[in-house]
């Protein structure tokens, strides 16, 4: 990365190489190198007062960073006269012309900070951390959201989908890479490197979405198993003394892991993306493939059950989680659901209503994780028992999972139907189920 | 390059695969292409619906670029409405949510349109393009101007310094990317392979920057020559049966070539900072470099000479230019010139003038290097005479060529002097021979 | 390539880092870096002492080349007392053991030297051109055969198949690699780079193997066109101007060149080996072709059918020989032979002699070029009239090309029958033009 | 890998598409396969029947290995009878041609086997473990040192210093190479992934030399600790939790481990080699650095100590040990001898002449790794006391460690004067521990 270390013998020799020496007016407050950064002075020696920026901010305590984001917000936003002046020629006298002059005058200086900035080649994963940080700042503080909101409209630029480069990840993976799916793993963690090293045998697959400014960072990573038909149960696809399967006797890519590494990217979305290119390159290179599905937990279901059920306002979905909670509460109450098939039966219904058809009060599905396959095009295809009995996989879904399938052929209408219409594609199977409590 | 291969593939098998059909309504049109990619069809279907648009744009003809801008202007543009809505909101009560309301009001839907295209691995490249046909249409067409705006923004945005990785092009460098060196090269011409092989030899030394998306097509490159003490004739430099010289004993760094390839990137700078990496790679890998110039062409000091100081308001401007045109004028006048010491200085003066006294209207210096160099905070350090006696050099300069001395220790100071006071800095032989004629 | 930095860097401060000081008594002369390379001093200074013997020898003129190959015959041959005696205790008591020692004895030691000129990672290629100056000496001096025998013997070993990396050249490969293309393109000149540009189009495909020791130096390449129908005439496909067809609607790939770059790795046969790589690589990826064949020269058909013909002990060969030579030494006489079809079918018909009956004393055939493909187990399929109609073309075979056919299905069988039986394989329109002349 | 995959997939159809199919007579039998690998037909089919080889001797029991070693060294050995005729030839009258003919009378066709056996890619790793089932089978069977002499021949020419490339090892490095790092380590054992990362954190280095036909497969690793000072224990350098230094300020690189992973490399040395590149690569890159030596374990000294020393004829030795050995034996005897200053300085003593004097009946070092060292020219620095306290440390050398000295500029004059007389380099200060015991 010739570039890199370029760039870092700069900033190390620095200040000196060009200019900014010790004996000048050094600007060690940051909001003098933010200003120092924005001016003239910014184009001839930005590298080094963005590197100083970065070391500093760096140093900061907890209070320290509200008050940077605080100036951010306040000293660094656009100057309100200007917009004002221009919000009322343009309301004068409508016009192409004002309509950009307007635009102009309202863009904040904050994001061409963070543009200069972005001239470190660490920038971009700099800004990453600034936007995970104002993140958890920004709930208390809605003065900040403005600030978040700059970060995320840079970001979603720099992010932008024909710049994410999908490689395999495998064994020949450099160390450094395959530590941060250690690190990473949201949904199934991986204990240590020889499970790792399971997830990457010849029966699985896994993909990761790399940034070119961030070559040792993977942004998105998805891990698949190739089975033979739909899989239900987790627990196998984890084992790390499971046989290795032969991938070209595979029919089923089984989605079992779809995990967002950064914080700082939260809510700028590729995961469609994702999701087909890796889906176009399993059949490219195992083209005895047929089938693409996940399986996938299901986050709130239990809590669900536990307290919205019983009082909703539907009276079949009352009656059935009155009639399931004690029988689950009890010592061994799930396998007591399972022996009894109308208990089981409600389970399934509830589950079916709850990632199908449960809003929030803004009119999308309750589940994020049905509304993110659903909303990508796919079909709620099978509710699994005993899916994952994890602690986790109980304490979240009574130990349900959930596939959704992704069949290339029904993507875009599905995903069509499921926003203008808010309409859930489901198998059959899952209709039948979901029936009683619609 | 994994990724291209897979995103051609899904655009080849593409529509069918995902279900953007033949058989269902295939908008053939750019406008509803356009449409449908910024709908929530564009989230299901977007690298299939950006590839069709790629295609039809290519088919058009002058004709119908234009009224693809236009459409662009006009169609894609933000809701006057709404913008004039939150416009007054904002008159009515000035806010930072006010503002920020007001800039996304104001954000051109247009800018969202080429963000998708660029889902496309060769997006970035498309849209390069799509700025230089509308740097082609803008001048007739003022309405247009808009739309070159937020071009230039969006593709500013993408070519933020840290994604642009600097490379040493060599012998060993791809021939595809050499190729483009002869087609690109503008300052002197590279006739052939094997000229373009001299200029690789160990005395020479050639960069580019690239960006991630374009990764067989440098933005930037610089040509250096090695050499003992300052260079101040070309034609040396080009001759491709110069003897090579050992880089190790070379105490001077020569940029002779500096060119942008891109007309699609025009007015998007990053010239000071690729010289400053060109020169901190040079200081890191050959230490005995202490001196970093240019040698530069005078683009327009005959046409000046010839037609502005004839005319010039100070009387000494115009004194020695009756006196030299005349004898230029004539057969052999150029070494006439030269023989004639008092002559001979009055070019040197003029030329000194126009290059770091006369300014535009605007208040900038008309020569558009001077303005690069001396903006990147160097020095004007040494007019040559005889420097380059192609026809070319004597048509732009009469053969004189000018070197900018590029000092680290003064880069900052120089650029902050000629950015806030318009000082110009200059050696004292430069100084001496512009005296007469400030 | 961090270890030929790091090992010319030992080089460079070579012998003062490892203590083969210019103070020590440095063998300034070339037997005596020799003797001390094979010695104890050689293990432990190894790479300064090859590193000097590589630029003691780059100085000699040709008569001090010859004196080291004398050397090398005379003084680094294996001791003939030792062999003697070894080779009497074996006549004594034949054994296992006893012939290893015998191995042992008869090794010479300049395959050891050699060998640890080899540490230098520039040693492979400096061996290789030893190679390339003995065989210009061997000639008249029959005693510097043994070293000849040596030096192929040690390549041969290093070059062993599975080291040889298969790649495809493009117009991506480095400049430095084309070059070599251009250099050494031996069966059809390549005048300049355009013409380079056109032989790597999409319709073409070029190969070549590559050793680890000599990364920028390709040791075989293979130029194909991919044609529709097996091709008779080169000219088209050398035409810089050819429309590029499109490779996927080929179904006859035309393997038109196949060039050995190295004259120092002359006898050391892979070329079966490439073919079949090739072969399969074309196999792979376009998987629409069904016909491999050559497009082949016919080097010496003019010079036997003018020197040879005419004598031959056929009388039909003779009589043929005679109607047609009278006609070809005339002016148009090629155009005439091809306007009777009678004097045409005989110059088929001896061409077809030339190649597959034709034989040396030692039973092999005449043309170097037939013996080459046919021994990979092709077949010889198609006389092609007008063929190459250049000078060299004209010179070679009166403009006659042959097509040589690689059929996957029959290529061991073919070897078999050629190297056991000395039976050529033919096609039938061939095994009838060949017929009147067995 | 391109190669690779070409040349798996050629073996894969293999049989088919080289028409050496099933059908007809397939040499199921080993002795069948190797002899048509050796014939014309291996000419043809090579890759296809080397392939069969490696995968038939793959299913061989023990009982078969030995049965196909004998083959090798009864049916493919030399021809006696050639042998004789050519040795009788040469007795009556000696010449270098006679000498050429004997060496290839001698030269047995099993090495022109296994060279052909590298036509796979495969083939060189193959030919490795060949060897090391080899060094297993050839104690009990003197009859089968020949093949283990043809195999280490063909290695020793394959693994020549020049092919062999140095790479630095970092957490960057794919997986699949760091595995095998934690699988080789043979001086001090890594006990995990989070060991192995400290062991490669900033103030390490590990270097492990590369053959291009084992990309993955490490032959020999070293594992550097940067450090202020000669380090004399180990235990700091491998505590994972020991705080990470700045490598800029270290003086001083302790090679603390040195592993040859290959067994079937067994005897064919490129250590002096590999040593002195990495030498200089950390002077290059570390320029701060002063001193180079090992931290070495003393393998033998306790059992020579208990076995050898007490029965020694020198009475010196005699009388050091059994004054030792009673304290030694008892609870905490080693803290005893360390705190009585006579004891510890016999100790030290014995150690001194066990590594510097104790000589084989050949008449070299009885200690394997100070015959290394000594050999490449390192001088025997200095004794540490507990310098190793695990349980391995203890029984190999009672806790002592000892450091080999890398002095470039008394390498060579060390090596020749060890070699040629014998003579061992110590520090002053080792010398005077020896002294007494001489």
């Amino acid at each position: 990365m010739q570039i890199t270390d370029l760039i870092n013998s700069i900033a190390d020799r620095g200040l000196e190489l060009f200019a900014f020496g010790r004996g000048r007016a050094l600007p060690e407050d940051l909001p003098g190198i933010c200003r120092a950064l924005l001016s003239e002075r910014g184009e001839a020696s930005g590298i080094a007062l963005a590197r100083e920026l970065v070391a500093l901010y760096g140093r900061l305590d907890a209070a320290g960073r509200e008050a940077f984001f605080t100036l951010l917000a306040r000293e660094f936003g656009p100057d309100h006269d200007a917009i004002a002046t221009a919000a009322r020629a343009f309301v004068a006298e409508p016009s192409a012309d004002g309509a950009l002059a307007l635009a102009e005058a309202a863009e904040p200086p904050r994001r061409e900070l963070l543009r200069r900035i972005n001239m470190l080649p660490e920038g971009t994963e700099f800004v990453i951390d600034l936007r995970a940080d104002a993140l958890d700042l920004v709930d208390g503080k809605p003065e900040l959201r403005i600030v978040d909101a700059d970060l995320k409209h840079v970001l979603t630029s720099w992010f932008s989908g024909g710049f994410l480069e999908l490689c395999r990840i495998t064994w020949e993976t450099p160390a450094i890479i395959l530590e941060k799916l250690i690190q990473y793993e949201a949904v199934h963690a991986i204990p240590g490197w020889e499970f790792l090293r399971r997830r990457l045998a010849e029966d699985r697959r896994c993909y990761a979405f790399f940034h070119p400014a961030l070559p040792n960072e993977p942004v998105i990573f998805v891990q698949v198993a190739l089975v033979r038909g739909l899989a239900g149960k987790v627990g196998p696809l984890l084992d790390p003394d499971a046989p290795v399967g032969d991938p070209a006797a595979a029919d089923t890519a089984i989605f079992y892991s779809i995990t967002n590494t950064l914080k700082g990217l939260r809510g700028i979305s590729f995961g469609s993306f994702l999701l087909k290119h890796v889906v176009a390159d399993l059949q490219q290179t195992l083209p005895n493939l047929t089938t693409f599905s996940t399986l996938s937990p299901i986050p709130g279901f239990r809590h669900w059950l536990e307290t919205v059920a019983p009082q909703h306002d539907r009276p079949a979905i009352r009656a059935a989680a009155e009639a399931l909670l004690p029988v689950l509460a009890g010592e061994g109450g799930l396998e007591a659901v399972g022996a009894d098939k109308a208990l089981k039966a409600s389970l399934f219904g509830l589950c079916a209503r709850y990632l199908g058809a449960e809003l929030r009060p803004n009119g999308r599905l309750i589940d994020p994780v049905a509304r993110f396959h659903l909303g990508n095009g796919a079909r709620l295809e099978r509710l699994n028992w005993a899916g994952d009995t994890s602690p986790k996989g109980l304490e979240q879904g009574w130990g349900l999972l959930v596939n959704y399938l992704y069949d290339p052929a029904e993507l875009e209408q599905n995903h069509e139907a499921f926003v203008n219409a808010g309409r859930v594609a489901t198998s059959r199977a899952v209709a039948r189920q979901l029936k009683p409590y619609l």
